[in-house]
């Protein structure tokens, strides 16, 4: 009969059951080696004895460790510890190292005044209204098997927000819920692109979107832009896709005119190629109402993204698509494929903050605010060569080659955190400058205080 | 002084400001051609006269379509109409048709007794702890720049679930917070993977990690798997990760012994190859305790994919995956740079759901309720070849070749949706049979219900 040379000990005052302390015990023997493979354990009985616990006790605990294969053989002919082998050590090339660190945009420490791009102002949020939207949407029974195009009620009610918002007329099954505008260009991407399609991205333009296209795939080819957005008669006739932002072109804020709206459908048409229109800013316009979607010319060669980020927050995590209904069904098909989802609940709570006008009655003082806060911005860096200041959430100064990064390094010194118009562009920049996003500040004091500065630092010799 | 040969008309009643409508009825009829290119518009003033509304109408409606860039010219010296390219018609191969159709799982028509694996059974879903959870968690206020590693307070108490659920012992920098196991795996994928890298994934497996696979380029190694899961064997020793399901193979439901835990381990690192680890339905084992996680054995070379789709719902969307901290940074950098994040309003239901312990209470009740469902499939399919009963939300029905499509065909004239074992497999199928989920049925009486229809199917001549 085989002894075991071990401490095993069963503490009765311990909250957990015996069998379940001895199984611990030994699985940690056997894992550390104490308990060699091909070692034989004693039999049920003699350790219960030893234990001075039942046998039931120890038989539960060799059972459980019979079902994780430490142990093996028969209880009646013995029970053995089965042959493991040695572990080598960890190669020290598993993880890649050079993985664009410099995208990655951490907070600000408290006390700075971040002027980066790419964050809505939160602070108007409607605390009540949206309290209630998520407190209502958690009484929703979940689905076992949520619909890949989102709840029907949503679709209706967005189908009819991008109608009033963005001159987008579409019937609730052209349009897929999804969680933003990337998540949307990403599903498209997916679902249309073989590897090395060739995709146009405008040049400087959305980082990020880059990533999700490249991350399918896609050969991106650099399209440039100028201060009206993407400059159409450069487009080569191969690309499979291309990605824009006509409404206020990211970063360089260029409203495409109608007649390079046009070209660009009639150059779609005869090459073949889908237009992905991200329209991440659309509802913010000052000097007059906001343009119509390019989509709304052309609803067969469009796909029109569009996004809460900006209009909540973020976090919201609810956006959508609006596209044919072919290409709406093989996305809705391809995304199942991918267990890619928008979660139920804040599909809900969307659907009640547009049910109840709330979402609408926030842009609009959002827009109020913004128009404010472009106001400050606008008359603290006035006579620079400002681009871009009729839109969205941010503006571009215009700076000589060279200057920025002492302006961006100054500033930084002394709380300001700056991007810059180089960082947007896919290799050597064509335009320098400053990228002022204001929908960070916490208000338009903040704001006036940061670009004050910013313009002090520009202007100095 | 040019006229306009269009019914103009503008409607003091209609809710519509004045401008706002002379707009619409300008832009659409140069839309439509009704205003041709190179065409001269009146003057403000004429317009104005002829419409009988204040100059400022025109001149706001004008200001607007020339912002749009559907007019040229300056208003003193004339207002004309852009030049607008003809669009020619779209082509007809714009949209992707061979996709994959059959991986969409349409929910079953009311009546139907749904058998097919991969949904959880929500039925006992806490309500008043899951309403709470959504309520309190809609009353934090959200964050400008989320953090793309996860709530801190979420990343704790996920540690310390899975550690104590799980044996996963890591300390919160080990976790990321995910929207579920395929979303962790996709970011893997999306971190580690250059194009053509030979992944392994099992075979037959889970179909849908296949395609995240795939979908960012990765060359699919099929590995055979036998009734304990992977075997080890037979690995190539060129892969760059594997993909596998020890706790619970997918859909053939072996549990991996520890000696082929080891020998996985022992290759793994040998080889250089990262093993990813979706431990999908790891809390539901009814006859022992739950194995401890593979990850548990070698921190060092395996990524942890965990999800609540099996333990709330799908619907939350909220997950974990659980690394080598150097791998975590590498994987949120990237998830950063893709604009991918799990919804903070989510994590912190989930968060409160932990906190107060309701999220092991329903774990506890889910695990009740499956083992009763388990032994009521078991006893109606008594005398069949089962496989994979003693864990999950599924087990197998082993079928002699070419006989499940007429089951399954039958079943579903009488209501009852199956899955077949073949449509897990990558190729040729090497088993066949069909996989019963006991998570989809409202209660134990339908699941009965159906269950013994499908023996008496099976075991009609």
């Amino acid at each position: 009969m085989p002894t075991l040379d071990l401490p095993l000990t069963v503490d009765r005052s311990a909250g957990e059951p015996l069998n379940v302390q001895l199984t611990g015990q030994l699985r940690a023997a056997m894992k550390e080696g104490r308990l060699a493979a091909g070692e034989r354990l004693p039999s049920s009985r003699s350790l219960a004895g030893v234990l001075g616990v039942s046998r039931t006790v120890v038989t539960e605990a060799y059972e459980q460790l019979y079902a994780e294969g430490w142990l093996e053989g028969r209880h009646g002919s013995g029970t053995y510890v089965t042959e493991i082998a040695a572990a080598p050590p960890v190669r020290a090339d598993l993880v890649p190292t050079a993985l664009t660190p410099e995208s990655w945009e951490r907070p600000g420490r408290p006390g700075t005044l971040d002027l980066r791009p790419g964050v809505a102002w939160i602070g108007a949020l409607d605390t009540p209204a949206w309290r209630r939207a998520w407190r209502l949407a958690a009484t929703v029974a979940p689905a076992a098997r949520p619909d890949p195009h989102g709840l029907p009620g949503l679709r209706a009610l967005l189908a009819d927000y991008v109608r009033r918002s963005r001159g987008v007329a579409c019937a609730p099954e052209r349009l897929l819920v999804t969680r933003g505008s990337t998540n949307g260009l990403d599903l498209l991407a997916a679902t249309i692109l073989k590897p090395g399609d060739r995709v146009g991205v405008e040049d400087p333009g959305y980082r990020k979107a880059r990533s999700v296209l490249a991350a399918r795939g896609a050969d991106l080819v650099p399209c440039p832009v100028d201060e009206h957005g993407l400059i159409v008669d450069h487009l080569p006739d191969d690309l499979r896709l291309v990605y824009t932002t006509p409404s206020h072109q990211y970063p360089l804020g260029g409203v495409l005119p109608v007649p390079r709206r046009q070209a660009l459908l009639a150059w779609a048409r005869r090459t073949g190629t889908l237009i992905a229109e991200d329209d991440y800013d659309g509802e913010f316009r000052y000097d007059v109402a906001p343009l119509p979607a390019l989509y709304g010319l052309d609803p067969d060669v469009v796909v029109y993204l569009g996004t809460t980020a900006k209009i909540l927050t973020s976090d919201v995590g609810v956006g959508w698509l609006v596209a044919r209904p072919d290409l709406v069904e093989a996305i809705a098909r391809r995304r199942a494929d991918l267990n890619d989802r928008t979660a139920v609940v804040p599909q809900e709570a969307l659907r009640l903050l547009l049910e109840r006008g709330d979402l609408e009655r926030y842009v609009r003082r959002m827009r109020a605010e913004y128009a404010r806060r472009r106001t400050v911005v606008a008359e603290a860096l006035h006579g620079l060569r400002l681009r871009g200041d009729t839109a969205g959430l941010h503006l571009v100064v215009e700076l000589p080659a060279g200057r920025t990064e002492r302006v961006v390094r100054e500033a930084a010194e002394r709380g300001v955190l700056l991007d810059t118009l180089e960082r947007h562009h896919t290799g050597t920049p064509a335009a320098f400058g400053l990228v002022i996003g204001y929908g960070s500040a916490a208000n338009p004091t903040d704001l006036k205080t940061a670009c004050t500065l910013v313009r002090t630092l520009i202007t100095a010799p």
